[in-house]
C-alpha cells in the first residue's frame, strides 16, 4: 500500500460544498428553569422578520433561533437612522443548545478548553454594514451582546447563516412505515449526517471537526441510507490508509493541517477498519478498494494479537483502547471480541474478492480460537452473559460485543441485551457510541422489539430534549454529563456517531 | 457653489494609500509605577525576533512594541511543533500608549464608549496559520492574551503591522538648524500628520477617524512643509462644502456613510473655512479653488452676525461654538475675534482673487467695526489683556484670540501672551488645538521666544513622556485628564490638531 498515492486519491475526493442562506427564525428568550433540559429553555418572543423595529442600545442582548441546528458562516446587517457617533462592537456566541448560549463565555474554565466555544467579537465604524464572520460555527442560536453602541442606536435587519454541507440541504423524504417520533428520529439522525458532512466525514462540526475512524465507520452507515456520497466515504478511508504509522497501523483520527497526518491511536478503531472497508465495498458496490486495502486492514490483528498470551488471554498492549468514555469499563473482552468481529469480517472480505480458501480459513480459524478461548475465561453460566477481566466485570460493552462477536448465541444474546436495564451494578453505556453498537447488536441477533424500543427510548429522548441533531454525549437522567472535566459546553451536539437510528429503521426488513 | 459638484470632485481626489510592513520589535513588560507617564511604562524585555522561542499557553500574555505608532492592519504568524488538539483563541487590543495597553477593555465604562478601544478576539482551529486582522488600528502596542491553546502549546512566529497611508512611509528629512529636542518634536508632528492621512485627512485614526474642519486648517498647514499633499486637502475643502446645511452654513465634521453627510456644527469652524481655503490657495499656488469658494466662505458670517446686537455685542446665537473643550470657558471675546480674522481673512482672500474694492472695503469695515466694539466693551487696561462675556473672564483663550484679531497692538500682545503663566486664575487651555492658536498668535505678534519656549515646554513634554506622536489632549502635570468622561483610554494619542509644531520650526525666518 502507497501511504502516498492514498492522501494524493483522498486529495482528488475532496468536494464541493454546496451552500445556502438560512434566515433567522425567531428571537427568543432563554428562560432557566428546573423543568427544560438542561435547566435552559430557548422561548421564541417574537418572530425574526420584527427584528429591525428593535432599536439596540449597549447592554442590550438578542438571542436567535435559526429554526434548526446548521453549520455554517453567520452574518449580518446592521443599519441605523443616518449616521453613527460611536462604533458599534457586538460579542457573538454561537451554540448547538440552549446551556451554551446561556451561558458566560468568561466562566468557562475546564476540559477541552474555551477554544472550541464558538466565540467572536466585532466592531463596526460605519453604517450600513453587512458582515459575514470568518468562522464556520455549527449552531443553531446566535446571542449578540452589545458591548458598545452609538447614542442614536442600531438595528439588527437582517440576521442568517450561509449554512453549507458536501451532501446539500435537502434531508431525504421522510419513511412512510414509521410514525411521527420514528420520523423525526430519522430526521435528526440525516441532519447530524449532513452538517457532519464538509470538507470531509467530521465527526462533529463544532468540535473536533476531525476524521475520527470509529465516527466514519457510523455516519457511512447513515450515508448509505441518504446521501450515498460513497465517494466521500472513499476520501476518508483513503485518508486513513494514507496515515498509517511506520508498523502499519491505522490510525484513529486524521488531523488536516500542516498535512494530514495521524494524531491518535486506538486499537479498537484500528480492528474496526475492516468493517468500514467491507461495508464501503458492499454499499458503493465497488470491490477495488477493498481488494487495495485489504492488507493494511489484516495488518491491524497483529496489534491485537501483540496482547494475547499463550492462552490467547488478553492483556492491555499499551496504548489507548476505547469502547466507551468510561474510565472504570474494563475493556478485556469487549477488545477480543472487536478483534474477533475484525477476523470474522476479513474472512468475508477475503471471500468477496476471492482470496485463496487457505487465507479465509486462517481468518475463520483464528476468529473462532479467540472466540472459544474468550467463553471458556469469560462467560458466566448463571446469568448467561460475559464478564470481563481479572475483576470479573459485568457490563454493557460486554454483552454488545460479545454478540457481535458471536462469543454468545443468539439466544444468550437476546436475554442478555434485554436483561441488561434490569442490572444497575452491569457498567451502562455512556455514549450514543455505545448505544449504537447496542441497537446493532440488537439487529444482529433479531432483537428488533428491543432496538425499535430503545431508539424510541434513548434517541427519542434527545427529541424530547428539543435535540434536531443528535448529540455526543447522552445520559439519561443526566443533564450536565461531560466526559470532558466539568462543563458540558465542551459537548458537541451534533455528532456523527450518533446519527445511525435511521440506518437500522430504513433497513428493517 | 454646487454641492453635488463639490462631492464628485472630492470623490475623484480619493487617494491611493501606500502600504509597508512594519514587524514588531520588541516584546515589552508593562510596569506600573508613579513615575512614567500615567503611572505604566512598557520596558523592552527582549527583542521581537526571539518571539518563536516562547512558547504559549493559555493564560499567556505577549505586549508588543512596534517601535513607532503606525495606522495599519495587524498580521500575525501562529506555528506549533506539528498539530493542535484544540483550538488557539486569542484576545487582542492595539493601543496607542502604554496606559491603553495596560488596561482591561471589560472595566472600560463612560465617555464615548467602548466601540473605539481596538480590540479583536480571534480562534484559529488549525496551525501554522497567518492572520490578518480586518481592523485598521493606529497603535503601537499590541496585547496578546491566550485565552485558550492546544496543551503543545504554540508560538508567534511572525508580528507585523502592514501600516498605511496617503502620504507613504517616509517621513520628511529632519531641520538642519535644529538641535535634537526639537527634531524629535517635529519628526513626531510629520508621523502624526502622517498616520492621519489615510482615505481623507483624519482627525485621529483611532477615534473619531473623521473629516473635522477644525483639524484639516492645521494638518494643512503641517503638510505644507512636510508632504505637500494638497490634492488630499483640496479633498478634504470639497468634501466641507459638499455637505453645508440648506442655510449654506459648513459643516464642523463630514461623516463618509452612508453618503457625505455634514455631522456637526460649529460656528467658530465655520468662520475659519475662509482661513482653511486662503492658505490652500497659498500654499498650492491654485487660486480656482478660492474662486469658486469665496462665497460659500463669506457666508459663514451671517451666522456670526446673527448672534449681534444694535451695539455689536455678540450673544450665543445657539449650536455650538467650540475654542477648546473647556466648559466653564466664556466663548464671547474669542468668537468675535474669529469673526474679525475671518473677515480679514477673507478680505485678503477677495485682493488676490481680483475682487472689487469695494466687496475688499466691506469686509475690512466689518472687521474693523467689530475689534473696535469688542476692543470698547472688552479690554481690561490695567491687565493689558481682554476679558469676555457679562463676567468679565479672563482666559488664555481670549488673549490668543485677540492677538489673531489684532484686536491687541503686538505689544500688548506680546505682554499679554507672555504674562498668562504668571495668572493662574485665568482660564488655562485644555487641548494642543488651542496650544496650536498660542503658537499662532506668537508668531504674529513676534514673540517667537515665547513660541520657541512654549513648543519645547508643552510639545516637548509629550515626548519625554515617550510620545512619538502627538495626542489630542494633554494638560501637563494631569496624567489622566480627558474631555471625555472619566476614562483617558477616550482619548486618541496620535491627533492631526496637535500635530503642528513642525510648521512654527520649518517657516522659521
Amino acid at each position: 500500500m502507497d501511504k502516498g498515492n492514498n492522501l494524493l486519491l483522498a486529495g482528488k475526493l475532496a468536494p464541493e460544498l454546496k451552500k445556502w442562506t438560512v434566515p433567522a427564525k425567531d428571537v427568543v428568550d432563554l428562560v432557566k428553569s428546573p423543568k427544560p433540559w438542561q435547566q435552559v429553555a430557548a422561548v421564541p418572543a417574537f418572530p425574526a422578520e420584527k427584528l429591525p423595529d428593535q432599536l439596540l442600545a449597549r447592554g442590550g442582548r438578542i438571542v436567535l433561533d435559526f429554526g434548526e441546528t446548521l453549520v455554517g458562516k453567520v452574518r449580518l446587517r446592521l443599519e441605523c437612522l443616518r449616521s453613527i457617533d460611536s462604533p458599534v462592537k457586538l460579542k457573538l456566541l454561537g451554540a448547538e443548545l440552549p446551556y451554551e448560549a446561556a451561558g458566560d463565555p468568561e466562566t468557562f474554565e475546564s476540559g477541552l478548553g474555551r477554544g472550541w466555544l464558538q466565540e467572536d467579537m466585532i466592531t463596526v465604524c460605519e453604517l450600513p454594514v453587512e458582515i459575514e464572520l470568518p468562522y464556520r460555527w455549527s449552531l443553531r442560536y446566535l446571542v449578540v451582546d452589545v458591548i458598545a453602541a452609538p447614542r442614536t442606536r442600531f438595528s439588527i435587519t437582517r440576521a442568517e447563516v450561509i449554512a453549507q454541507s458536501s451532501a446539500g440541504q435537502e434531508l431525504p423524504a421522510p419513511l412512510p412505515r414509521w410514525d411521527r417520533e420514528m420520523r423525526l428520529i430519522d430526521e435528526a439522525g440525516s441532519r447530524t449526517l449532513r452538517n457532519c458532512m464538509q470538507n470531509f466525514p467530521e465527526d462533529g462540526p463544532k468540535r473536533d471537526r476531525r476524521l475520527w475512524l470509529g465516527d466514519l465507520r457510523l455516519q457511512a452507515l447513515v450515508n448509505h441510507v441518504t446521501f450515498r456520497r460513497y465517494d466521500q466515504f472513499e476520501r476518508g478511508i483513503r485518508f486513513l490508509a494514507g496515515c498509517t504509522d511506520e508498523r502499519g497501523m491505522i490510525p484513529a483520527a486524521v488531523m488536516m493541517s500542516p498535512e494530514p497526518h495521524g494524531s491518535s491511536f486506538i486499537l479498537d478503531y484500528s480492528l474496526i477498519f475492516s468493517r468500514l472497508l467491507l461495508e464501503h465495498c458492499r454499499f458503493s458496490g465497488s470491490w477495488e478498494l477493498g481488494d487495495e486495502l485489504f492488507e493494511a486492514a489484516e495488518k491491524q490483528l497483529d496489534f491485537f494479537r501483540a496482547g494475547l498470551d499463550e492462552n490467547l488471554g488478553f492483556h492491555h498492549p499499551g496504548g489507548w483502547l476505547f469502547i466507551d468514555h468510561c474510565q472504570e469499563l474494563d475493556r478485556t473482552a469487549p477488545m477480543v471480541c472487536a478483534a474477533i468481529w475484525s477476523a470474522e469480517t476479513l474472512a468475508e472480505l477475503a471471500g468477496q474478492l476471492n482470496k485463496s480458501v487457505g487465507k479465509i480459513d486462517s481468518l475463520k480459524q483464528k476468529a473462532d480460537a479467540w472466540r472459544k478461548a474468550l467463553r471458556t475465561s469469560s462467560f458466566d453460566p448463571e446469568l448467561g452473559m460475559l464478564r470481563s477481566g481479572y475483576e470479573r466485570q459485568l457490563s454493557w460493552a460486554s454483552q454488545i460485543w460479545g454478540t457481535l462477536a458471536g462469543v454468545l448465541s443468539p439466544e444468550e444474546a437476546r436475554a442478555a441485551l434485554a436483561g441488561l436495564p434490569k442490572m444497575p451494578d452491569a457498567i451502562g453505556p455512556q455514549t450514543p457510541y455505545l448505544m449504537h453498537y447496542f441497537l446493532e447488536a440488537c439487529r444482529a441477533c433479531g432483537a428488533e422489539e428491543l432496538l425499535e424500543n430503545t431508539i424510541r427510548r434513548y434517541w427519542g429522548g434527545m427529541i424530547r430534549h428539543g435535540a434536531d441533531t443528535f448529540w455526543e454525549a447522552y445520559k439519561e437522567g443526566d443533564d450536565f454529563y461531560t466526559p470532558y472535566g466539568d462543563d458540558p459546553r465542551n459537548n458537541s451536539a451534533c455528532h456523527a456517531w450518533s446519527a445511525t437510528p435511521g440506518y437500522f429503521l430504513r433497513t428493517r426488513d
